[in-house]
């Protein structure tokens, strides 16, 4: 921290307005914001036109620019941002999920060839610290499953189906109401913005890198009263709940479905806009960590936090990887599941392995049962469309006896 | 990591195993145990005796030793060895609570004017990575709180006398059939081991550097099956919460109590032999980390954690000292508490500063109301003799207007 550091932004949104409340109210760390680049050429802004600028170049080519900012929505552009950043020999911090989650493998090359580092703790889990907390505290230590609650408009609105019974109709309102959903939510609640994360978590707790079209993730869309009827009954909480699981030394499976959760679960106890994150490590046992997930205050201090980390060289160092270069994405998991179905014909459809229970009455049915992760993939657009609901039941997933395929993805170290 | 690290350990009890253990067991990792002290010659060892050495000069001097694990239960000694490593330039990872909070000035000292290196991770809630945690992620940003549960023994005992019914005695034994607590549990019951945690992790969040005499303690020694009745009735759970709180801009009280624990506050979820810690931080807003508090395995990998930092280079900054060298320490702070009492002098030795509720029955009597710390710390002997109990009730915790006297104690940088 010997000089004031000289920051380019990119996009002064919730996050971006926070990371600039924070930088001004922070009594450790002094940074300026020298420009800042925004799309929006009409918008009224709160500080003087002449921080800002509507040309990246103004940004990217400015020598007396130490390091970049980069939190704007678009995660194309973004990517276009970051690399050219990268490979102008420039640091970078990001918050954007999509963007890092689609581009592991070649915003890793971009940092190990040109010699930067690219820091993005605000992608995951807004203010909790969970992706230094697996570089720095687990990184000698095998993680055996990492499972939580990303995303916080889901959250809320599935506290309010449990807590209030409103159906998920009327709490998805509620919830756009209060700006803890957009318009089109279909980002939170089909679970991309949870499975985003899952995906940057599981290179850190994992070494794996997974595409995101690989990935299952069937959000909270087809919830109705029956479902969350039967959770009240049994104690369960629903929570969409993506989870990263070590199938065999060599395999992880990576999903995002929602799950019934009892109250046993640490996960039971982080509601509303809460994030929380469990991390089952081979020697630690279960670590929980939970903290607010969004807001700019609060994604703001994990952006400075990075800031403040490159200011002293910190790059992470993606040990799991370098440890376990063998590592494969699977989807060979067998999972135990509940299934609401309308008719007959819907069960049909999946493959069971066995079911525990079924019920079968005058409005809807439901299985509780062990199914391929495979066969939900191949059902997940029937599924959708006819309005079933799918819930994970309990903790044990396990691999497939006999795997049917694998998606190996491999990070090359260069 | 360039080459393996030859260690030194100190004392080979539960964490010591519990080191050697998750050391051979690492992916990550590899140290060697070069030598072992250990002070009981009888005991019978699983390791081959020409391990163990009785003479700790045979680790200290031994120039082959790149670092000393310091595990052994005695304060006093452990002080001795870690002291006299240190200042011959030997870097030292311990996880004497005791040892660390009875000398946080000379610790610092030493590693700055021998330039190494101190760590203590596994000090402070065992598997948790608080220290970490508050160093390199809430450096830069104001912590307002920190509170939690530090004491696994109390919080086993505790969460059996509210879900079992269990009377504080046969909770306290079934405790030690179990092996959660010692014969002599008086270091866990009375507050102490958490008071240590608290003034360690005091340092890392706030800066501030407190004396174990200047900072109450009270355990639960006094409760009685009133209380749990109480806490049964409202809702609450009772847990032993040490807090570390800002009173001032450069005040910072830090107190034991145990506190009727509302299903609104983190700790709620945290029972059994679980720890727990809230950070409230300005911008992050609360952020809480759960997990093994004690246990061989948990702890030895806290300590492998900070052994693999210090292969790096790590060391701590300190940073909140340097931030605000003029904090201090105080115990001129209002608590909201319940004081269950025998007989009406008992109520007329507190003044309190006003009462919000009063029962009184057949069998026993209680009042909640606004109380001074300092006046407690007046009380204990009292209270603890003539079995009162008290605990803390709500969150509210405030500087007391005209303070009385202000213990100043100041971390000088040299």
């Amino acid at each position: 921290m010997a000089k004031k550091i000289n920051i380019g932004l990119f996009g002064f949104g919730c996050v971006g307005q926070g990371l600039y409340h924070v930088l001004n109210n922070s009594k450790g760390f002094k940074a300026n914001i020298v420009k800042i680049a925004v799309k929006n050429r009409e918008k009224q802004r709160p500080l003087e036109s002449s921080v800002f600028t509507f040309d990246k170049q103004e940004i990217l080519d400015n020598p007396e620019i130490d390091l970049i900012v980069e939190l704007i929505d678009d995660a194309d552009e973004a990517f276009k941002i970051v690399s050219y950043a990268l490979s102008k020999g420039k640091h970078v911090v990001t918050a954007n999920k999509k963007m890092v989650a689609s581009h592991l493998q070649e915003l890793y090359n971009l940092q190990h060839e040109h010699n930067v580092s690219l820091l993005y703790e605000a992608s995951s889990c807004g203010s909790i610290p969970i992706i230094r907390t697996l570089e720095e505290y687990f990184d000698n230590e095998q993680i055996e499953k990492l499972s939580g609650i990303f995303n916080g408009t889901t959250n809320y609105i599935l506290t309010k189906t449990i807590a209030e019974k409103l159906s998920y109709e009327e709490a998805l309102k509620q919830a756009q109401e209060k700006g803890f959903a957009e318009s089109d939510p279909t980002n939170d609640v089909e679970g991309f913005d949870a499975k985003f994360k899952a995906i940057i978590l599981a290179l850190h707790a994992f070494g794996v890198i997974a595409k995101p079209e690989d990935v299952l993730n069937i959000g909270i869309t087809t919830l109705s009263p029956h479902d969350i009827n039967y959770a009240s009954e049994k104690g369960y909480k629903i929570k969409l709940v993506p989870t990263v699981k070590r199938l065999t030394q060599n395999e992880i499976s990576i999903f995002v479905l929602p799950k019934f959760v009892p109250v046993s679960n640490h996960l039971y106890s982080v509601d509303n806009e809460f994030n929380g994150v469990i991390v089952d490590g081979e020697f630690s046992g279960e670590q929980f960590l939970k903290g607010r997930g969004a807001g700019g205050n609060p994604t703001g201090a994990a952006v400075l936090s990075d800031i403040s980390a490159l200011s002293y060289g910190y790059k992470y160092e993606y040990k799991k990887q370098k440890q376990s270069p063998d590592i494969k994405f699977s989807n060979n998991a067998l999972l135990k599941v509940y299934l609401r179905y309308n008719k007959e014909e819907d069960l049909k459809k999946f493959e069971f392995q066995n079911i525990s229970e079924q019920y079968t009455g005058g409005e809807y049915h439901y299985v509780i049962g062990t199914i391929d992760l495979n066969d939900i993939i191949k059902n997940k657009a029937y599924l959708i469309k006819n309005k079933l609901f799918i819930g994970v039941v309990g903790e044990d997933i396990s691999a497939v006896s006999k795997p049917k395929e694998s998606v190996a993805k491999k990070l090359i170290l260069n």
